[in-house]
């Protein structure tokens, strides 16, 4: 299992570090399936304290397929102190929320400050955390530090 | 379809965009499907012109499971100069490849400065890409752009 401590020259993030990590981010990736095949997007998103990981896309998007699935959510980034990276993966099943003004909207307003890209995105939806895990990794190009941020900054 | 011109407040990226974005990267991530539940793991890879995206792991890795199976493969990240974030994503079919030092092996690393975490990798993959898209949108907290780099950069 990824994330286990027997990830190959991986240091293994503790839970309180992953849901540290979670709670100050502001972008992943949310994985999931339709028709079979795998899909991965970024979203802007927000999560509290248990890593209830929460989002809001347009009812166009491909994401409202995630309702009542199983996803997977990713957020990375690199640790200058420590010349590495690191990732956090969160595995859980994903539903829709209520129109904010419901107790689960203000709740989500309360944790987050998503804006997401304009346009109408008035689907909510929550991913309830089953699995967190999270690992560091030395980073190809950090000491050059252009190396990853020419691969994050395009 | 996301990445249709169709998506809600986002700039759709040419193929030639997608491909260069590709080209220039060092880290993406992989979404893939282990005994039916989507995971989405990061990984340093390399792109040809064509937008091939190659990356190696360790035996041990779920990533392993990718061989032979639809996937899907995303970069992000931000443009200064436009305020802007963006991500491309490649959906295509993974494979494995032969040994470096082999005819697919020599190709790889023609085209690659992939490092990978320590440890073994010595297991090669391919993503012949079926569909690339790409997409621009704006991301929130770049105008103060801690917001950004917080979520990025943990």
């Amino acid at each position: 299992m990824e994330g286990s401590g027997s990830v190959v020259g991986l240091e293994v993030l503790s839970e309180a570090e992953c849901l540290g990590l979670l709670s100050r981010g502001c972008v992943g990736r949310v994985g999931f399936v339709v028709g079979g095949r795998p899909q991965v997007l970024p979203v802007n998103y927000a999560a509290d304290e248990r890593g209830v990981v929460v989002f809001r896309t347009a009812a166009t998007s491909l994401l409202t397929a995630v309702a009542h699935q199983p996803v997977a959510f990713e957020i990375d980034g690199v640790d200058p102190a420590h010349r590495t990276g690191w990732s956090v993966a969160v595995q859980g099943q994903a539903s829709e929320l209520a129109e904010p003004g419901t107790p689960a909207g203000d709740r989500l307003r309360s944790v987050t400050e998503i804006t997401g890209a304009p346009g109408q995105r008035d689907r909510w939806f929550a991913i309830e955390p089953e699995i967190v895990t999270g690992r560091r990794l030395p980073v190809h190009g950090l000491d050059a530090s252009a190396g990853w941020y020419e691969g994050i900054l395009g």
